[in-house]
């Protein structure tokens, strides 16, 4: 069972499998990957850290960015499979007939339905991402400087992440009548994108600075 | 052997191992294989558009991005381990003793040689996303409009390891002397970093739009 697990594929398949035509996974699930990447790295910074003298003084807050860190890059992994699974009503839906008045009426019903059901993953993508870009924001100050460069490469990979778990919200909301869902939604990721991007751009600029010195 | 390679690992695996204090796979890897999943991204577009009607005047050209796609994917999942395997020369010349003015000079020439080696990959990885980015830029308007989104998704992945693959050359070219060889190679990846960030927001501009019609 675990084996038919997306995360459990190698790189190599997961990548070549993206790369087809495949209903899964698609857009969500390498946005949730590479968020997953993103904040491996900010895990990998903290292990690099933690029990060095000369970042003694951070030592407690690194240990808690390392617990953070391991756990949202648990959950990131986890939205690949979920993803995929909260996929499959909508590509359902979209088998439905539709020939007569009652028969449009449900597909519509179920649609409805599937529709958010395919919004929750991207939508939790990018509130974890945004808090992900934040532990980069403490490890940019706090982290060893002799991995600097991982950071921005985290933000960089997290940015991403952030805005491509927007993007899957989008295709997903375009279509949903429920007025007041659709505003809640777009109104909130679209201040977690906006934010967390400035963030991850800020901390960026910070490695620049420090690399080029 | 081959169950060796990083990239044969599954995708939890990598991550994990990329957050731990391993020396490999480091910011390079992570960097390679973000740009593997978005030019995978761009192989999917390719494969849901071949064969369409809609799309029929568009087939020889996607199936050339297709080709090309498949062709830039395998380089960058290859890049993966070969970033790993150069790092181990300069892993092994920080631990050369330098404690006579003859070993400082032999350490010195050593380290020299592998900071070279180590910026072999980071630089392909910025030459090959910068590739790969332009296929984006086909094929947001030549791929099916149901997979708009995955080139959304595509261009940010692979900003973000073009990005990545340039902080993993500057952490190494800031200690190479040879200033010729510095400044030759500053000058490449800066270029192909500008133009290639410049279409990648083009395109994600296009795509926005399309989305919000």
């Amino acid at each position: 069972m675990d084996k038919e697990r997306l995360v459990q594929k190698s790189c190599n398949e997961f990548v070549n499998l993206l790369s087809s035509k495949a209903a899964v996974p698609g857009g969500g699930g390498a946005a949730a990957l590479v968020g997953g990447i993103g904040t491996a790295l900010a895990g990998m910074v903290c292990n690099l850290t933690v029990g060095k003298k000369k970042y003694a003084q951070y030592e407690d807050d690194v240990k808690r960015i390392l617990k953070r860190a391991e756990d949202l890059q648990k959950d990131l992994l986890d939205m690949v499979d979920e993803d995929a699974e909260n996929f499959l009503p909508l590509s359902k839906a979209y088998g439905m007939p539709a020939n007569t008045e009652e028969e449009k009426k449900e597909k519509e019903k179920v649609m409805q339905q599937a529709l958010k059901k395919a919004c929750e993953v991207p939508i939790k993508i990018v509130e974890t991402c945004y808090e992900a870009i934040k532990l980069h924001q403490g490890l940019v100050d706090k982290g060893s400087r002799l991995a600097i460069s991982d950071v921005g490469v985290g933000v960089q990979c997290l940015k991403s992440a952030l805005i491509s778990g927007q993007l899957n919200v989008i295709i997903n909301i375009n279509m949903i009548k429920d007025e007041e869902y659709v505003n809640r939604v777009k109104e909130k990721t679209e201040k977690l994108v906006n934010e967390g991007s400035k963030i991850a751009d800020e901390v960026y600029v910070k490695v620049e600075k420090i690399l080029s010195k």
